[in-house]
């Protein structure tokens, strides 16, 4: 085991999870009980009561986002299960706070039944002010995700898809602009059509692609497939304009860009170099890339990403979720819309001012102070439109 | 509007809401979210998913309490629904950390539906130390509670209904003390046949009471009568063993003991009178109580509480609910039995010596620093047998 995990189990060990809920007022005497409880809670009960509105007004719901998940899709883990899946749900509360002030929680569900997660959460909004799906398995996510947008007046979002498909997004906006490419006119390969690999294509066509080839075990997803599933059916409509056929060398030749959210060695140098000028390459299967830094850069790419943190352009969705919950909940949006997750894509991009682009810095890193609230402001403002 | 209330709802818009979700680690570097994050979380991770139960040993579920109502019957203000509601919780959540240092949150439903309320809380408690129950209405409170601690190996508890019952026994216990006679031999006419009424009946019961009168608006209720609702049909078989017929003052002759949860000004200080010597009389309406207590010392009262802070002998909940559930996590009790319950009452009893033991000084302060304590023991000890 590593030391980092190693010390992952003592921390939690040792502080009993990662997560507190606090009270914002003291109670040390009659007085203090009185405003924190009865009897000046009623009055505070019966503004709202009068005026649900109120609710954004007097109580945690601004602020507060529940991390849901039923544990069927944790981390590189698998199906879990609810209890198994509570430190990576506590993590990413931790996230939340430390990176914009979210007060978030987790709500780990003892079912895997798309019909009973979506009525539980439906159950619980009432105090919550955004909801974060997590590490639920696909195709479940998509229904989930789709129902719970319509029936509810909070923000939904699920971050294994969309948050993934941000931080793609606003690496590509710098790349383009490195190679001076338009992404309406770009070739764009992406490989592995799970749910991330989905998210991403959709995230592409509605920032403008219009020549994408989703690839996965079988070849180019095409239209004129007979055995496709009825997800890939959809995204045969929107993809592969030209009808190609082949494999995934085949279908980057002349390709702008490779994004891999595959697997670990299966992408060539070879094939890189069938490529356009100046590839750009987002290999970003972990722990092992599609294709390793050093050998994408010796067939010829141009631009290399991972989901790495040891090598140069990591794309991490902790650039996203923290800025877009912390813009939806200021903005108080009812949803997270396509125009908002591309405004905290081109946000994201933002942060790095055109002259300090160069092939190893097209991201910012997580750190990086202007983060949360340029993503924030960018998701307020299209929320407000 | 009293200053206290206009107070209440200035804090609550000046802090958004009383709870914060804090991060027990700091996250400022690259290391900081390796352990906080991935990869270190899938480690802890890993070993829950090798052994469920270490759920208590590295995660929040082992201090960590949801607080859930349908918003029902919240306070006196009655259905306000659950986005109402959320102050109460908020509130009751305060008085969790800043008592007894459980981490608790509020989760409001958007149903007053049996089955779904049921279903919902089901669905969350593998992230959930306990489930502490709030103002949701009778009689489906019974139902709804009866039902989790079947199907639950976490502690339920129905604040509304035993943690009244358990403070009114701790201040029996005293008020016995002192007048020196014995539960099992006392007459107890409690006035107020509701779900509080119902608990303290079978909390009396539980810890040894033979004589009770239960009394409702149609009088005293008796295995007699043959238009008895299920509750009181069940209650009649334990209670009145005499057969008893009449009013309130009826049922108070000779009666050692008047608990009232009912309405205010409902006991005339002449059927105080009328009963046994060194009558106890517990007036726990509110805001106006059953009698007031210096009309009830001129009845011939020997001690009389109220639920009011400002009389003596102030029976209140915060005294029983932050011990019971730190002494049910610490012990990680599967349940809160009624000798669990039986022990707080009597480790809140305790807490005041019997030399200080005096008319005007049967219960604690809430805020007297042994409290918390010596329930919080009581109850694990009482757990761990």
């Amino acid at each position: 085991m590593t030391d980092v995990k190693k010390e992952a189990l003592k921390v939690s060990q040792e502080k009993g999870g990662k997560l507190e809920i606090r009270s914002k007022v003291s109670v040390q005497n009659r007085e203090d009980l009185a405003i924190a409880y009865t009897p000046g809670v009623a009055a505070v009960s019966s503004a709202i009561a009068e005026n649900k509105e109120d609710v954004y007004t007097y109580t945690t719901k601004k602020n507060t986002v529940a991390i849901v998940t039923d544990g069927s899709a944790v981390l590189g883990l698998g199906n879990i299960g609810p209890e198994a899946a509570l430190p990576v749900m506590e993590g990413k509360a931790v996230l939340f706070k430390e990176f914009s002030n979210i007060d978030a929680f987790p709500i780990c569900l003892a079912t895997q039944d798309t019909e009973e997660i979506i009525s539980h959460i439906q159950a619980i909004a009432p105090s919550l002010g955004g909801i974060n799906l997590e590490d639920i398995a696909a195709p479940r996510c998509f229904e989930i995700e789709r129902r719970l947008k319509e029936s509810l007046d909070i923000p939904i979002f699920h971050d294994d898809q969309h948050g993934t498909a941000i931080v793609v997004l606003a690496a590509l906006y710098n790349a383009l602009k490195l190679v001076k490419k338009d992404i309406a006119k770009s070739k764009i390969v992406i490989n592995g059509a799970g749910a991330a690999g989905i998210a991403i294509t959709k995230k592409f066509l509605a920032a403008g692609a219009q020549n994408i080839l989703l690839v996965d075990k079988a070849g180019i997803i095409s239209a004129d497939a007979s055995d496709l599933d009825e997800r890939h059916q959809e995204i045969a409509q929107v993809t592969n304009p030209n009808h190609l056929k082949g494999d995934l060398q085949e279908a980057l030749k002349d390709a702008d860009v490779f994004i891999g959210v595959s697997a670990g060695n299966i992408l060539q140098k070879e094939w890189i170099q069938a490529m356009n000028d100046q590839p750009i390459i987002f290999a970003m299967a972990n722990p092992t890339p599609e294709i390793m830094p050093d050998e994408a850069k010796e067939g010829g790419a141009f631009i290399v990403g991972t989901g790495r943190s040891d090598f140069p352009n990591q794309i991490n969705n902790v650039l996203a979720f923290p800025g877009i919950f912390r813009g939806a909940l200021d903005s108080r949006a009812s949803d997270i819309t396509d125009e908002m997750q591309i405004a905290a894509a081109k946000g994201i991009a933002a942060v790095i001012p055109e002259e300090e682009l160069n092939a190893d810095y097209i991201i910012p890193d997580v750190f990086h102070p202007d983060v949360v609230n340029i993503v924030a402001r960018s998701v307020s403002d299209s929320a407000r439109k």
